[in-house]
């Protein structure tokens, strides 16, 4: 930070679902604002948006909008980022990025502030990458256990929430439910099949190994957050039709042997993640737990019955708060 | 069977939603029926029931009501299995139960008829047992790889459609839907939390190791079936808003080394189950593509990134057809 007063943020994708969860996220946590700019295209701007109780205008995002800005939020897609975060960089911002774009860029810092709040320290490029939001959530599970047991290997099925294709995907499953109850036709547009009352095994692109991007996020990722190179992680990313929280089930292999009430005791007293794992009495977490919440809620913990050293595992989180939006102001605020 | 005319079938749970399917089952199969009796609780004695072109009443199901009954298709629940089947058993009658009641019974068969047709022929109790329709949708896509290369081990996340909890869990579904649409509160009945937007990590009771029953029955009917006492499955099983497909994300270890397309090739002409695996021409199985149908899919068959002779794969199948009706209906056709 170049300066000691209370900083300039930009938001770039400021009129996106993630770009509004980060404008309500500075406004709840009370991020100390010298100033805020909101960006976005050419169409967006001239919008008018609350924060807090004042309204600020959208402007154009162009290479010179970072005039004076300290911390740029970065939550426009990653062909956005790419072209622009460099500039931003150049006069002087730091870059918070949520796209994929620099998260495996040596020189960049991928971060969890729970779990690696230090690698925000070395960032030669002046950039700051968020990681994807099913590893957050994942590794807010699984970096406390890791800590004490010592984590080999993740074995996960995602249940992903429509949000994670921001905006657009919310409205996509929104106007098929309308459609289906009316009883009207409708083609997808965002996803590649019908996402209302179906599932769909494909997040991202295939990669040739079978794989999509997203799955390999979760292995590359995670090794870089935790830095374990030799980390092992195998996932199939499923989106479902639920609006703004991702469920990840997980078989967790770890170095030591682990039982589940000193699993559950990693947890304790740890900011952001809570344990809600009573079976008897009807407790486990479930995506609308979380839904607007900061906190990830893990459950359902038990030894796996297939592999040593492991445990079957269950975790939710807000996928456009912790997953996105309050993991990057998160970062600005460790700045 | 005690006849070789065409034989006198009955549905006990007539009224239900797999009773329904079997009626569907018997009538598009052209099942030689020489009569079919449906039977069901006081409250519908009376109804009449569309088979093909023909109505039939539904009848009170009753301890007498099995005189002249060679075939007894039960889908009515554990408690009514176990009180009404060894007195259709007691007058003749073969009994195929869609219950949990019996499966784990040592003298009662448990058949997909794919995979163990031959168990039918060891009956001593007049019963066989329809297995739980996760287990048999998953055992459709892992007996033919078990078969070629040797099953050791099932790490599984499933996706599970409300035709699981029967007609009332589809109701229960729709009207949350419709009351969300219209602004409206709703109490969960069926399920402990609401389904519509979000997905449930129960599926059936918790037992003590933390697993719930249907997360055990993956493990002890799959091991009846293959007839592998040491086959280890860990499980967990997830109520997803779809109507009536489940889907199944599974790690599957061999003895063997396997590749993916040696695994694929493993379904070729195979009855019942189908491989649509192009992920580059973005063909994968979703739950919508079975519904309705008898074919269960398989798909994104890859080898896991963690574990050495294993694959990831996915499954999909209509829980009320291949789940339940259809494969008693076959069952029914083995005799």
């Amino acid at each position: 930070m170049p300066t000691t007063s209370a900083p300039h943020v930009a938001i770039v994708g400021a009129t996106g679902a993630v770009g509004e969860e980060m404008r309500a996220c500075l406004a709840e946590r009370r991020f100390p604002l010298g100033k805020l700019s909101l960006l976005a295209s050419a169409r967006s701007a001239g919008k008018r948006l609350a924060f807090g109780d004042a309204e600020v205008e959208v402007r154009e995002l162009t290479h010179d909008a970072f005039e004076g800005v300290d911390i740029a939020l970065f939550s426009a897609g990653g062909g956005i980022s790419k072209e622009f975060a460099p500039s931003a960089a150049a006069a002087g911002a730091t870059v918070i990025d949520n796209s994929s774009a620099f998260r495996m860029d040596e020189d960049v810092p991928l971060v969890v502030p729970e779990i690696n709040p230090e690698a925000v320290g070395d960032r030669p490029r002046g950039i700051i990458a968020n990681p994807n939001c099913t590893t957050i959530i994942s590794l807010m599970a699984l970096a406390p256990l890791h800590r004490r047991f010592g984590l080999r290997s993740v074995i996960a099925s995602s249940y992903q929430a429509v949000s994670g294709s921001g905006a657009q995907g919310i409205l996509e499953l929104e106007e098929q439910v309308a459609a289906i109850t009316a009883g009207r036709d409708f083609e997808p547009r965002v996803y590649p099949r019908q996402i209302a009352f179906n599932v769909i095994p494909q997040v991202d692109a295939f990669t040739a190994n079978g794989y999509t991007k997203e799955e390999l996020k979760m292995l590359n990722e995670g090794r870089k957050i935790l830095g374990e190179p030799e980390l092992k992680v195998s996932c199939t990313c499923v989106r479902v039709p639920v609006y703004r929280s991702h469920a990840v089930s997980i078989t967790a292999v770890f170095g030591e042997d682990v039982d589940p009430a000193a699993a559950r005791a990693c947890y304790d007293g740890l900011p952001g993640i809570r344990v809600k794992d009573d079976p008897a009495g009807g407790e486990f977490p479930v995506p609308l737990d979380t839904t607007g919440k900061d906190d990830c809620l893990v459950g359902r913990i038990r030894r796996s019955l297939v592999l040593d050293r492991a445990l079957d595992l269950w975790v939710v989180g807000d996928q456009v708060r912790k997953g996105a939006a309050l993991n990057a102001v998160q970062i600005a605020e460790l700045l």
